[in-house]
């Protein structure tokens, strides 16, 4: 996978992200051979959830306010009920947010973490799905609620749960190739 | 307070509600005289949310089946992030509270804990508040959200942080006593 290899993939989450949410994507990206990067809020270390209780940490290699969005080819927003919740008051993480919809690339949301979507009025239109619990939020907000492993629509991959995180990375490959491809000039 | 101490509160909760969202309506009902049961989908203790880890366990009273909606004037929905998110997918859960709010009984409602009025589709053109972080889902689904420490219109009572706690269990007293007046038949 030629395109995937030389992307840069930011992940951005906070305390009480789904634990495999947030690692399983990690390290498949990195395995393919993408620049993968944490940001948070804060420096330091974060503290996965991991379905019923806290899970293991894992370290920050930016703060939300070092992140350059032309940086990247894609974000990945991991879920959990925490992490999302903290994130969507945070306006940094709103304008980051933005920052890719708005600049055509790659936006990845799992389970929780469309409330994101939701924050900034990406998913309005949209072919999306998320954790069962708020699909309502999601269809309040205008979006088009299926009930798949994973769904891509103009760029946005939303998938359900840590169940579908082979699906989800799969599309994300998927959507940064097809995404670089477009942008490369025309031959 | 003669109308609150004759009447009987069912709080609805399970792991994760935000401890003091719990407990203090809890005791400071109890000290008006109410009748206080706290009710979850299983039998047990539920354990509390506070601010930031995992807090005390509070006793099951009743388990949701047992409950039957006549025997209450009042639901009390305590909030944080993971309590509601996991009763807004129980079926029972959500039948109670539909029971109440279509029974015209009082239903209070803090922090987070207004996604279950979402979830039924009762925020719809009423004045609510919320935790801020939930904002944007309460407008979503037609609430007019305001900023205040506590909201009430037609029996809904909603709270936005557990800084709000006194005046949330004032204007629940407040509710009940003026349903309860509203109950007795005119002289």
């Amino acid at each position: 996978m030629p395109g995937i290899k030389q992307s840069r993939i930011l992940i951005m989450a906070t305390n009480g992200f789904e634990q495999s949410e947030l690692t399983v994507p990690l390290e498949k990206l990195r395995g393919f051979g993408a620049e993968v990067k944490v940001a948070s809020p804060e420096s330091g270390k974060i503290r996965g959830w991991d379905h019923t209780d806290w899970g293991e940490e894992v370290a920050v290699d930016l703060t939300l306010d070092q992140v350059r969005v032309e940086d990247y080819d894609a974000l990945v927003l991991p879920g959990g009920q925490i992490n999302p919740d903290l994130l969507r008051v945070e306006d940094t993480a709103l304008e980051i947010l933005r920052g890719f919809l708005n600049g055509g690339k790659v936006v990845a949301a799992i389970c929780h973490a469309p409330w994101l979507l939701i924050e900034v009025d990406a998913v309005r239109g949209r072919e999306v799905t998320s954790y069962k619990s708020i699909k309502t939020d999601v269809m309040n907000a205008g979006g088009k609620w299926v009930d798949r492993p994973v769904v891509a629509d103009k760029g946005i991959v939303t998938s359900r749960n840590p169940g579908d995180l082979d699906a989800f990375v799969e599309k994300i490959v998927e959507e940064v190739e097809e995404g670089r491809h477009r942008d490369r000039p025309a031959a």
